[in-house]
């Protein structure tokens, strides 16, 4: 059996920083796949509320070790 | 709990032009998976038959809400 | 009911070929979804062991039909 | 004088077509600038509401003709 | 015999919408090449004139069964 | 009356982060511009002093919504 | 007289391998075009049937050289 | 207060050269805007006429200082 | 009938200027198509003799008008 | 003489932030190369841990000052 | 001491296939370089002889562990 | 042996053209590493000064060919 991942794009949101955000989406998805490996950032957004606060938003390529 | 969704990449076409291929498209994910907020468009293409008339095909990543 | 396909984004390795890492990555997937259609490659990478043997990885997009 | 031109990033939106979302952009900024000349599709979006309708959202270089 | 296809570089026009310069660049491409048999759209631009009106340009490549 | 943002590339800096570096353009952007709404990062740069202090610098596109 | 050449998009397919691929490609091209000096491969693509076995595709831009 | 910039996308054009396009885009600017700080060529275009003359066009991004 | 264009890429080279590598590949072009009307620089690149002098190499889509 | 910069591509990681990572690839770097005058940032990426702690991963293009 | 790796781009042909391209141009950068880590493909192209055999060039990134 | 190139990324200035540029990064790189073969342009930057005099910034990818 060869190794094989797959791979998800998810997107985590902070008030804090993009690394927090990070956490935030890796720990979702920790809730719902296993054996996740290594991610790669794809975008960096972000929200600007009227009182000038910021939504810091990633979207992550994560992937998951799968098969026996 | 923090905001998280998931992007899904999919495919979806019509005889009829590229807003009717994402509706299409869009309905078959609406069966398949729940709370879908928005989406880009990643590509555009078509198919030609022999008579000229062409098959519209549009690839999306259509974000989903995940978690609680 | 109109056609839909949903792609996955799937990492195969070997250590012999690309091609052989792609039917790997292939045989995976045939093993989780059901009518894979094609593939796009996305990623050609490779590690390097100390006595220089290559592990060759492959990135793909895979398409499989669903619906109906 | 040369020929000089200025290009603005502009954002539109319509729940009919990306073809009524551009018009909707170039009357907008047609109210802002003048001697609007072309324009060049960035990016296709678009957002879905619970009852699965779409808002078609389009983003466009658009280039304005400067100088006497 | 292998399948072999040659892709060329078109460009569309419409006042109407992307779709009818799809369809005006394929029409034009068929009297000049034979078994075209998918395109990918490269590049959506438009022109704007000075009431308003929009014509919308389409970038295709095309391609065409080619060999025996 | 149809929704429609314009959106500005600018450059922000900060010797502490580049969330430090967003929120210092976002600052200057405010005072600039009104209704503003939210940013994609376009580019991480940093300059480097002789005694290795970093200038973290950040390319943003920021939108803001226009129109009555 | 200075050097001149014309880059010509073309598609290969191969059951063995994309190496194969490349040189169906090459071969029929040779039958169409003289003097082809070098190629770029564009994109790798695959079709799958339902036995798993796999249908390589290579696109490739190969240069002819034109003029006397 | 931070160090800021605004980046403006422009257009210039010249019958002589790429640089003597700059040269037109940048005067034309600094007509407009104050402190022009640097420049990245976003695109190198052309237009050819019946007698083979060509009008060389550069599309810019230019970045001026903002701010106290 | 709409109008159409189609693009081709082509090389040309030059031991003085990009501007001059251009207008021999324009030139050439001329040669053997009709109706050229505009170009898009695609890849600047450049040979290196063994004295240090330069072949400065670019490569282009050009655009011709066809149809009646 | 004139001015001349060599680029080099280097990965720094750290399990604290992006920007830790970058000082420490920088720190490394400034025991090897001197002169060190600007960075871009590359690719994003981080490896996931069994216990969910991430290790940040970071590829720079660094600058540095060569020549007299 | 924090891990740091630079990233070299080196170019590697074979007469039979890319992965030999591969294979010849490791060995060399193991003749040069020490701790090679892994690689990724930059880029696959190739030259045609006048008796259409092929020459396999390969454009690499490999990566080598520096530091204590 | 077989044949084998190392690339590196370099930056050339000149107040007069982007050839010049070019010719100065050249002239520099040969003082520093042999056998240098060709180049590839990968961005056209340039400064601005107070009097709107340009200084043209060039970044190349220059091949030196390694080996015995």
């Amino acid at each position: 059996m060869s190794t094989y991942y797959e791979k998800l794009e998810i997107v985590g949101v902070s008030s804090k920083s993009y690394e927090d955000a990070i956490q935030n989406a890796v720990h979702e998805a920790k809730n719902r796949f296993s054996e996740l490996r290594w991610f790669e950032v794809v975008e960096f957004r972000g929200g600007i509320t009227d009182d000038e606060s910021i939504q810091y938003q990633i979207v992550l390529k994560i992937a998951a070790k799968k098969g026996n």
